[in-house]
């Protein structure tokens, strides 16, 4: 089951999700001067920091907003990106976050996890209940594909629905036990399930609370880096076990601003992601 | 405002709101026979069914999912599709029910309120709370741009966590008031927010409660037709005022099977619309 691989890789490289979330602000001048389309220009970038880092991550996270914003070239950067990432044989998150009713989310299905779009992995906002889960089902008995179902998010404002208290229990402990139930027909030789989880760094005693909940659980961890999430947190979650990876994105894709405009701007990704998996393992040894 | 042109629209002609959520399996034979390209097949499906409905409709809704299920063909429609609605003067709502962080909703919003997929309003989820949100304030503050922010949704599981209770409300009540919040700023003549709800038509009782929660809020009301909302149910939610606009779509865009295969399909859907604004009407009268 590709939750298996996934596990596998994180034991191998340690839990580094690289997430390509690109702006054009974020290219350095050499492309951004370029002649190059807009959707040329996102590729390049992209493909040069995979190129840079693919034997360090345990997988790529694709925030489809950021591709989205730039129309029709950004998605065809978005699919190009996707495709190459697969080429070379590493594993995606599609970070799209859908939710609707049954007959829509088939068709989100559809567009993820086939054709143009296809990714590993994506991400699915739970709020309209399991009808808006089940279409992905079909995928998920497949063992090739998974999802990551938003439990906790990593912002702020999360507390204003996740953290309402219904029977005595959060909305998201709420959400962390759907994610089980739903999980529990999905569960590869690693223990871990196809329905995976997002929680935020920045939440790590609702992390706890919610692993107690979802054992079976691994999980998509925002908030390393840029929202203030750090490699001490990072290994007290791992304490136990390898339960998910950490996403980062800014801090490493634009770790060459300052310090060069040119081409060689992707060593310094490969820099950023060495030093976030030392930091890391300082913590977790 | 925005806001008000569709309330004008929905008191001059009724609620209607066709939405293209267009399948190929929707499309007459003589379309899917063609020589055009997948995305001039959808394409043309939806002119057809615009230039039939223009002076009927209150406005169109495209469910994005649909387009998204095709790649990037799908997305061409899509986009031209838009521009075509927005072209002839009409209103249009995307139905993509984004939900992310700001910095990510600054995308999508920069992503649907501007370029390729420019639409007048967009659906949004609440999940993530208030951050999540407020970056669509700075288009809504233009008076040209609204959203709609899902409540209470047409689907069975809407019960998972929609109906939970927290402090002695079901969080969809929860969701209502922050709504209201939101949307307090963006009051426009008619006396309705720039900031909408989604409440399914198969819920009257809960919209009941709702409106009542939020009184300035326009809805966005799914589920006439195929998922069971009837005429009667309508009038039941407009006996006091003109609330919000009711959408349907399959029984409209389907309305030609079993009775044409040929380039008169769309006079069908305009039929059938005919017949849902006397069904309505009937009930109103």
């Amino acid at each position: 089951m590709i939750i298996d691989a996934l596990y596998n890789k994180v034991q191998e490289r340690g839990p580094i999700c690289l997430g390509l979330d690109t702006r054009l602000d974020y290219l350095p001048q050499y492309l951004l001067d370029s002649e190059l389309t807009v959707e040329e220009k996102l590729y390049q970038f992209n493909k040069r920091i995979i190129d840079e880092t693919l034997d360090l991550v345990a997988c790529y996270k694709l925030q489809i907003a950021c591709y989205e914003a730039l129309g029709l070239e950004g998605l065809r950067a978005y699919s190009r990106t996707l495709s190459y990432i697969r080429g070379a044989g590493a594993l995606v998150i599609a970070d799209i976050k859908r939710g609707d009713i049954s007959s829509t989310a088939e068709m989100y299905a559809k567009g993820h996890f086939e054709g143009d779009f296809e990714a590993d992995f994506i991400t699915v906002n739970p709020y309209m209940g399991l009808d808006a889960i089940s279409p992905y089902f079909k995928y998920l008995k497949t063992g090739k594909k998974g999802i990551f179902v938003l439990i906790k998010t990593s912002n702020e404002s999360s507390k204003d629905f996740q953290e309402l208290v219904a029977e005595g229990l959060p909305v998201y402990q709420h959400a962390a036990a759907k994610v089980k139930d739903w999980g529990s027909e999905f569960i590869g030789e690693s223990g871990f399930s196809l329905v995976g989880g997002v929680v935020g760094l920045t939440y790590p005693q609702e992390f706890k609370a919610i692993e107690k909940v979802a054992p079976s659980t691994f999980f998509l961890i925002p908030g390393y880096g840029a929202q203030g999430g750090t490699g001490e947190a990072v290994a007290e979650l791992f304490k136990e076990k390898t339960c998910g990876v950490i996403n980062s994105s800014r801090e490493i894709i634009t770790a060459h601003k300052g310090k060069t405009e040119g081409e060689d701007f992707a060593k310094y990704a490969r820099e950023r992601v060495l030093h976030m998996k030392e930091d890391i393992g300082q913590w977790l040894k």
